[in-house]
């Protein structure tokens, strides 16, 4: 069978490129706005669909997001694109929703050291705050969706273990609110993928379809596993970063998110459609490095080259 | 329950550290005798139960492995530890067996491309040379085991894609000849999951148990991932190097092995149980730092640290 009769049959994944927030808020220097944007544009060039641009948050808190207005007008310019912005609250799902986000995505965390870090509320206080912008966001007739991640939920640097029985009642109280789409993030990286499975079964026995996505970090090494294991019990939505950026100022000691360029590259392999293009993909890496010179960057596929076997059928 | 409890009833996982064999061919700089013995010992002193120490080829070609059999005689002195030696040739196996090996690990490229390079013969010619081997041990009543490296078995970095059937035929000849521990070897790093999968299933069906391990490179990021998939079509048997050194000198692109540190993060908190003390392991890549300064050292775990997490069950 050829590659292109295996593609047309293939099942899509959705993958979210979140460099622009997760990626750059880590980032030891700033990024011009006008580099974000040609970035932005040669992602969405590459075939990605979706793209978490910034982050309404206090410009002294996350210098890096004080321009995430400008970007998401930019941004939803771009023909087909899903232009997603990160909002703590009320007044930051408002500020996405003035400026055009098609998807305002609200971090709760499941951990009470990461929530109170993050967000300086509870858990189940943030919880309160996401059922605010739901009926906001319904009393203004639904301008943008809603997601949720649920941060800390395989592990908190801060709390340490997290139980399972405390990420099942966090998305059951998230589900509650009416959020629609909800995703589980394993901000700090612990996550293993025997717990990934396990966690993923108890979140969908409670909330079903409602689960969508993992976020998920390579602080172990452990990423594309992990990506896998959550392939394996019907996850297609991933967040990723291009070059690995990323981390969270609030979590010490997370790394980097999953490298887009190599989750494309294990996805395309076993036969799943992603719609983005791999040489295009790698060469945004060049406007990344550009934008951001002093920034390490990671990924594999990018250093040894596309192999000449990428999709040959064997 | 109480990790305590969970590992002792935990199943097993070997880990074979590769690195003075696999890691070293590829340094740029040479290890002294004496730092690869203390490195050794080291690992050996972390749990770890298998080790391949060197390999008996001609000193011209790999000055790396001049010290083999020096190597070797240390080696096998350390109590429990099961001393591997690579050997491409019946003269090779008899200078591993006069050393006192216990194990002699032959390798047989699928691909006629790699064969050539490695061993400057065909892959049935190789298969051939096994059989000699396998006859002359028997003859000397056995005075080691022999393993067979199925290499370039998931794609090759100079023929290109490597056909399953091709890695079948080659196996079941290699069960032929009677030997008794056949593994499956990404030298290149090409695999990707669902491959490894269906690989796997397909050797199996035609040589059984005699399929033991997998050798995986992490050229394309995808080394935890893959022998991740390994695990769950029932691989027990992993190779792996310190720092994720290694590649072959003989297959353009190929880069380090999988990162016995990682893997072993990933097994035990799965709830596997490998033996292996991480603390002691990651102290050991000190005596690698020491012994080869020059060569970039890989691995997540080392850099992020242990998590306060490791071995807590949620």
């Amino acid at each position: 069978m050829l590659w292109a009769q295996i593609a047309a049959m293939s099942e899509h994944v959705m993958i979210c490129e979140v460099g622009p927030r997760d990626g750059l808020q880590m980032a030891k220097s700033r990024m011009e706005t006008g580099a974000k944007c040609d970035w932005i544009a040669a992602l969405a060039k590459a075939g990605v669909k979706e793209i978490e641009v910034g982050s309404f948050v206090p410009a002294k808190l996350i210098p890096q997001m004080a321009d995430t207005e400008a970007v998401v007008r930019f941004a939803k310019e771009i023909p087909g694109l899903v232009v997603v912005a990160l909002a703590p609250n009320l007044r930051g799902a408002q500020a996405a929703v003035a400026a055009g986000a098609h998807r305002v995505s609200i971090p709760v965390s499941v951990s009470e050291g990461h929530s109170r870090a993050n967000l300086n509320r509870a858990p189940d206080e943030q919880v309160a705050v996401v059922g605010q912008i739901v009926e906001w966001m319904e009393s203004a007739g639904n301008p943008a969706e809603i997601e949720v991640a649920c941060s800390t939920a395989f592990g908190c640097s801060i709390d340490g273990v997290v139980p399972e029985r405390e990420v099942v009642r966090i998305a059951a109280a998230l589900a509650e609110t009416g959020v629609e789409q909800i995703g589980l993030a394993d901000t700090v990286g612990y996550a293993n993928p025997a717990q990934i499975k396990s966690v993923v079964r108890a979140v969908r026995r409670e909330i079903g379809p409602a689960l969508r996505g993992l976020h998920l970090h390579d602080t172990m090494g452990l990423g594309l596993a992990n990506a896998l294991a959550g392939l394996e019990v019907g996850i297609r939505d991933f967040d990723a970063a291009l070059a690995g950026l990323g981390g969270c100022p609030f979590a010490p000691g997370a790394s980097g998110n999953i490298v887009t360029e190599d989750l494309v590259f294990m996805l395309e392999s076993m036969g799943f459609g992603t719609g983005i293009d791999l040489a295009a993909l790698i060469a945004a890496r060049r406007l990344l490095h550009e934008g951001l010179p002093a920034e390490p960057m990671h990924g594999q596929v990018a250093k040894a080259g596309i192999p000449r076997t990428y999709r040959q059928a064997a």
